[in-house]
């Protein structure tokens, strides 16, 4: 087993390749998808990153298998502890799970069926609360102090941010020469990855794709100041939360800039996702392929494509 | 220019891998999927021939592509006519424009929309009429008169069915070991070519799937006779078509059994899909997916899965 240490500074370059190389033999090195029409309709040369094709569906499965496996002798004793409802809950069980460790996530006891059972499937254990921040922060605190189980959180980590760079990492990999990358952001570990990414093995520009009715991330970026996201009904439901602490000076200092994405904007990117690639992704990553569809490309474009987890079933065929 | 001539027979082992090498510079090897999640929903082990990552999106590409340059220079001469308004126009549209040659698509003037977008995107010259069988077939003559234009039948057709039958054999020359293989039918272009391939290239047991409210294959199959389908509002809409006489005589031969699907099996197929391996499939698709995941299977089984065009527009997210 190596010896490794969390990251308590900014990843470097050889962190990010780093974790690559230590993720590699347990994550899916995703596709990256071409298609003649979606060019044709988007105008441009664009490069999609399938991280929906990534185990558990979503890029989450890089940043919780670094942590996992930076933590690999504390998680494989007392395990490891979340209270995201979302991808990560699910990605943090699945990579717990691969090296014979427990995952224990807090769940809103309103959380929707699909994601609870998602997390059960890959073998997190389940601890229900109320549906208030502060009751899954206290049920955490009281499950931690039970089984002295290592939290880890979403994003705001900086084990999660290399792990979550290795999706560019790959994509750079592939395509040296992409001009622009857009990369959605809600707590910023994909973007601040991203950016990142790019700043050691690219030379694109990193641009976020945020909604505009939860813009904080933009807001942040263009005053300099950090600013909590307000309660928002967007449909990209995965870019809700504020931007990470340790997330957002590395996006003010790599990103070149956010866009804004209408709520209608991001409906089209996702059904020109579906009627152009066959590719199911979820709504949050369709403000990536809606910010590529409206803005001026030069070169070759990169998107990632985040995940592909959200409820099916409510479209019914019958 | 090679010289080739119309199939007058049954294909051959030899005239299957003729139109595989014939199509190959245009169509898409498309990739076969492997899911863990998959296998354990269904309950065996499951290769999914990704036929909706198709060029047009449906196998229909492959028979056209095959009919186009089989009949190269009455192509380039005059032109290709169909009536056909499902993927067939599209991909006859398609695969004339691969050579420069026309492809008149007469339609109903009641067609969705997105149907006629997709035979104009791809070249096709459309030509409306009533939305009567008796008004295409006579608009189409017209056509064919006023034109020269060759007709191409969508399914009952031998170079058709010799263009289809290379999805499977693309399946089994990478997994020769299949122990069943299940194919959607509709007209019994691809499930006539799939029994085909497996009979010369293949040990499957070949299963023909259908909605049970469109059971005239079934029916045909089990009585020895061909009888015809009767109107139907299967979800599945591209199954709702008759049996090509020349289809009929290869299923009755080589295809095992015929099995079928209520509508809410293949609705929950169509669901597991998009779940599973976030792939969208048309709901004729979830036909195979649906068989597989309620039928006993041994060993290896594949599935086609035939198209991923539909509308995705009546799916909203706001």
């Amino acid at each position: 087993m190596s010896t490794v240490t969390s990251h308590t500074a900014i990843p470097s370059a050889a962190d990010i390749k780093s974790a690559a190389i230590r993720i590699a033999p347990y994550i899916s090195r995703t596709p990256v998808l071409k298609s003649p029409m979606f060019n044709n309709l988007a105008g441009g040369d664009f490069y999609l990153k399938c991280e929906h094709l990534q185990m558990t569906g979503a890029f989450k499965a890089r940043g919780a298998m670094n942590t996992v496996l930076v933590h690999r002798e504390e998680a494989l004793k007392n395990g490891l502890l979340t209270h995201s409802s979302g991808n990560h809950g699910a990605a943090l069980s699945w990579a717990a799970a691969q090296i014979g460790a427990k995952a224990y996530v807090i769940m809103p006891s309103n959380a929707p069926k699909a994601k609870i059972a998602s997390v059960k499937y890959y073998g997190g254990i389940v601890t229900f609360c109320e549906s208030t921040l502060e009751a899954r922060e206290t049920t955490a605190e009281q499950v931690r102090q039970d089984t002295g189980a290592l939290l880890i959180h979403p994003y705001d980590n900086y084990d999660i941010i290399a792990g979550q760079a290795t999706a560019t990492y790959e994509l750079l990999q592939e395509h040296p020469d992409l001009s622009q990358i857009f990369v959605p952001v809600g707590g910023g570990g994909l973007l601040a990855g991203a950016a990142l990414a790019n700043s050691y093995f690219g030379k694109a520009k990193v641009i976020g794709c945020e909604p505009s009715i939860a813009d904080d991330a933009f807001k942040s970026f263009t005053s300099g100041k950090w600013i909590p996201a307000k309660s928002t009904n967007t449909i990209a439901d995965g870019l809700k939360t504020s931007l990470g602490h340790k997330n957002f000076p590395i996006i003010h200092k790599h990103v070149e800039r956010i866009t804004l994405l209408t709520e209608d904007e991001i409906q089209e990117g996702w059904h020109t996702c579906l009627e152009t690639i066959k590719q199911l992704i979820e709504p949050s990553a369709g403000t990536g392929v809606a910010a590529a569809m409206r803005e001026e490309t030069n070169g070759k474009t990169g998107i990632i494509l985040c995940g592909g987890n959200m409820d099916v079933r409510r479209f019914t065929l019958l």
